[in-house]
């Protein structure tokens, strides 16, 4: 029933590893109006009196996981809207969600609060929560918050003398830490490794103990509990189970941390031997500890050069009395520190692939600190994502002129048409008509572009004169696809673009607000607009977003969308099996930008020295002209001297 | 009893705001052998088994906090020892300290883990914590981290319907999110602000409901708990010290939040009125809140224009029966969302000044994120801070050399005797000595300079031939005061520097390992060396330090000194009241770095564009000047047009 699959995907210059599991039983998203992804949990009883009169306290926790399971890939999957029907028919968003629901919510978001990636509305007969993506927020955090949210890391650390699950919100710091040590560590002698550890004396004298061969029943230990060592003492009955449960855990916590003894049969009080598994044969131990092992779920970093698997030591100490009768064993794990990271079981997250709410088993694999390793990288554009400097701001506005997107249009007063040039040829074929699309006493920036699908890299239609994204300062942004004649199918291709584009603008551009694309078809002949509220051919919902979506601040907006307009997948990315998110230059820009009009020219010439990147705009044009006149490979003639580059574009 | 000071400190770029709580039975800071800072704490009960079995609850917590607070104090302040002296004869570190202190401890350092920040060790009769520095590890938080290490925040935030303390390692990501938001919300207009607010309907039933005269009991309100509403109901008999307690904490959690309701009288549950202060005057609640409000803590970030104190709207409403008979009031008291932040009682953090342990009011007003905003900054020495890159790693390696100590100085085997031209002069004096001070077997360098003391701005003493500091892999780094012959005054200046230099190395140069430097003289023609161990005229203690002192990385220590020889305390300081952070420019460090042979010359000219720096020159110069020949400001003769800065250099 399970299928799993492994790859690297890079969200933001931070690459993770990516265990899929994939569930026949996965929730799936559903076709709404919304240009949004939208997860339907179906029937559920909602608010806090309500949910706490439930007798069913399993159907309510299995309520509860698939409302927490949704968020968390939401969270981890660009943001949306989470569906839910609720069987009170009275019920009304006053009533709260439920406390459970909510402290759920809580956890998947710290230090945030909900309020900030959680917002509700009843829309028809539905209660919605709306999703912000848990995107890097990098003014704020620096670049350091974990870009996945979890559910449960299942990885444990000792503090002291005491275990402690790592939460999820503390994940990142310790996975950074763990990292930063391994890179550390490499280059060092086994001996200066050994020097470091400050309690060896201590450690001898568990050594020495462990050591033994039988030890007096009810005598004291000389050694005491310590981040080295945990004394356990089980009863004889469920030894099996209990023992299975605790060693996971202080096998994490002690591998995770510096290595240490996890000691049963000791009483943790008073020092004093008791023993454990009393008539049980030894070997029982032994087999346990292999199992255990062999089941251990690891990883390693990607600057780990030991992959080493945990290294162990196990020692089984008769305990007898004075008349040398036993009273079963203390049995003495010795976990060494290990390399990388340790989990107990797997690591809960969520994620949403192949439209489905998929578990995943998350591991950050590397963390690059912004953008800085991309190799085509354009240093101008770096500030963009991390919080920009006063200097660097002037520099980057004047860079990102050429887009026509500088700041400066963002007047106080009144809605600027952009890009000038592509306007003007609009406006020579059809009669000036970008004032129909702009509301009244707002200001913002209404974009033109020949086809956004394209620019977003989908395959044109060639219904859509024209695409413009209405950027508004207290509006919901709009896409507009202009066209001659509305139908059905040109709503659901304006309602794929606008999704694409708020998908785009988060991952890609890591606009970290809540954001919504509203698709609207603008029939030309008409001059009317047409949206998918009111003629919907999916799921039957009215489109309503929360006041929250509104726009702040258009020019952050127009900031993640210059990054999703230079950005394109490397082919690099194939080969290491991840996604390498590349910019282009500037210059590499403004050469595609002024072949904007692909239908117009029939032969390019660029020229620049090796290395300058004249294949990436190659690359680039010929998937253009793929997708505008949506050919197949077969009918494209490549001529060209670099054979891998062909079978690569084919 | 109690003296308040207000002044602001810039440490590593980072501005906070501290009003000093001076009390004068503060723990002082003794002298020991050691060269670090020592708070002796005396007797105490230490181990889990004896602290359990303690009678006197109140005497166990006050050890704690003690111990609490000590620890808190050395984190903020460049880290040290916390003596103590066990009443349990037997005890051993092997008991542990007592669950109690390891919590506090925990809590002080989390995410971080007790063994990353405390280490223990018995010294003679005394056990010893060893504190290292809460300095910002850069490298692994992206320098995102809280600089101050806190023991309770005491500020609330609402998420979802909950009200939450903000936990002291979540207080810096809080207040950094609040910063922003300030800074967003300067320009906008009120409408706009007011629009942003989704729950608009919901909280016009709220306000609706408050406008009431009276209303009926038993009756249930139309609107539940949500973020912006908090029901409570009091019993009549402590209603007065029980509202007080609740009102400062849901007046943080909502002014911190986006504003909101407390109303008292409503149970929670049913959302039926009960009412609550039966047979009291009104007036009460009207003078409870102005008390309330006039003794509430609230800070204004200094990009705050408006200042305002926390506003809020109080609504008293009659609870009636059918008969209209009173049964006391509803009390809906709405808070304001503040422009900054509102704490609940006085924040609680500690640090060390003047050689106590004081009381700091704490609040961090400016986060620069890093040390980009100093304007006499090398910007090749930025990254040195900020985790440095494969490129600027070459270009600050090649802008050190100049300093001498360029990282290829550490060599795989042996050690280095640097700045080489400085001992060629020593060495033609005094006959060859460095070999003597050489550990035989050890890597690393050995830094000689005509005065460390003069060099981290200590006054010179004319019976030190030079100092030398010795950085070995796997060694305690030791500070070796060259004399003719070893007084107990020398013993004393030398540790005094060597305290100096460990101070700066984590303060200024930002090193975030454990870090000691063990003073030591070196008598020349004796060619011995004497430990203060062996000697000590303050407080009887052996000078042993944990083996985590050992030096882990010999470059990240010389990256550390290379900023602390590069900074000084700009005249700017004094006049802003806060202590600016300034780097020398390479040019004006070799201009400086070439007179080290003070005595040897007697003018100079530097000359230069206005602006490139020679009054700082001048400055550090004189400075230099007045240490070594010990000028008091009268015996110097001043030339000078700009008749201020003559006045500031005295
Ligand atoms: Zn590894
Ligand atoms: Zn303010």
């Amino acid at each position: 029933r399970l299928k799993q699959t492994c790859k690297k995907v890079c969200f933001c210059g931070q690459f993770s590893q990516i265990k899929m599991v994939s569930n026949q039983n996965a929730i799936r998203l559903i076709n709404t109006t919304y240009a949004d992804q939208v997860v339907n949990i179906g029937e559920i009883t909602l608010g806090e009196e309500t949910r706490n009169r439930m007798k069913n306290t399993q159907g309510r926790e299995s309520e509860r996981r698939q409302i927490i399971n949704a968020a968390c890939a939401l969270l981890n999957s660009g943001g949306g809207l989470i569906l839910m029907l609720p069987k009170n028919d009275n019920y009304t968003l006053s009533d709260g969600l439920g406390l459970d629901i909510e402290l759920g919510l809580r956890e998947l978001v710290r230090p945030q609060t909900i309020q900030d990636n959680f917002t509700y509305l009843q829309v028809d007969v539905y209660t919605i929560i709306f999703v912000k993506s848990w995107s890097a927020d990098l003014i704020s955090s620096g670049g350091v918050k974990a870009r996945i949210s979890s559910i449960d890391c299942q990885a444990y650390k000792r503090c002291g003398t005491s275990t402690l699950k790592i939460a999820p919100n503390e994940f990142y710091h310790f996975f950074n830490q763990k990292k930063l040590m391994v890179g550390r560590a490499q280059g060092l002698s086994p001996k200066r490794m050994r020097i470091n550890n400050s309690q060896d004396k201590m450690l001898k004298v568990v050594k020495n103990f462990c050591n033994q061969k039988n030890i007096k029943i009810s005598e004291a230990v000389e050694f005491g509990e310590s981040e080295y060592t945990e004394f356990k003492s089980f009863e004889g009955r469920n030894l099996q189970t209990r023992l299975g449960e605790n060693l996971v855990k202080y096998i994490s916590a002690f591998g995770n941390t510096n290595g240490g003894f996890f000691i049963t049969g000791i009483d943790d009080k008073t020092k004093k031997v008791v023993g454990c598994g009393k008539g049980i044969d030894p070997e029982f131990f032994k087999i346990l500890m292999e199992n255990t092992f062999k089941k251990l779920i690891t990883i390693h970093f990607d600057n780990c050069s030991s992959q080493r698997s945990v290294e162990y030591n196990l020692h089984i100490i008769n305990v007898i009395d004075d008349l040398e009768t036993r009273h079963g064993y203390v049995m003495a794990l010795e976990v060494k520190k290990h390399c990388c990271v340790i989990f107990s079981k797997n690591p809960e997250s969520f994620k949403i692939e192949g439209g489905c709410v998929l578990g995943v088993w998350v591991c950050l694999c590397e963390s690059c600190g912004g953008l800085a390793p991309c190799p085509g990288l354009v240093p101008a554009l770096c500030p963009v994502l991390a919080g920009i400097g006063p200097i660097q701001k002037q520099q980057y506005t004047k860079h990102t002129t050429f887009l026509n997107i500088s700041f400066c249009v963002v007047k106080s007063e009144g809605i600027e048409s952009i890009p000038a040039p592509l306007c003007s040829r609009l406006f020579e074929k059809f009669e000036r008509f970008d004032d129909n699309l702009k509301p009244n006493g707002e200001q913002g920036v209404l974009i033109f572009s020949k086809s956004w699908a394209v620019d977003i890299e989908m395959e044109k239609n060639d219904n859509v004169i024209c695409d413009a994204l209405l950027f508004c300062t207290n509006s919901f942004p709009v896409l507009y696809t202009v066209v001659e004649k509305a139908t059905e199918e040109l709503l659901e291709y304006s309602r794929q673009t606008a999704y694409q584009i708020k998908q785009k603008l988060v991952n890609v551009g890591g606009y970290s607000d809540w954001i919504c694309v509203i698709p609207k078809l603008f029939e030309l002949p008409s001059r009317t607009v047409i949206s998918s509220e009111t003629n919907c051919p999916g799921f039957k919902l009215k489109n309503q977003y929360p006041e929250d979506y509104r726009i702040f601040d258009v020019k952050a907006i127009l900031r993640s969308l210059v990054l999703v307009m230079l950005s394109f997948k490397s082919p690099l990315s194939d080969q290491l099996g991840c996604e390498f998110l590349n910019l282009l230059t500037i210059e590499q820009f403004e050469i595609l930008n002024s072949k904007c009009n692909i239908e117009d020219f029939s032969s390019m010439f660029v020229h620049g020295l090796p290395g300058t990147g004249k294949t990436v705009i190659a690359e680039m044009l010929i998937r253009r002209i793929q997708r505008t006149f949506h050919c197949r490979p077969e009918e494209v003639l490549y001529i060209c001297e670099n054979q891998p580059l062909r079978d690569y574009m084919r």
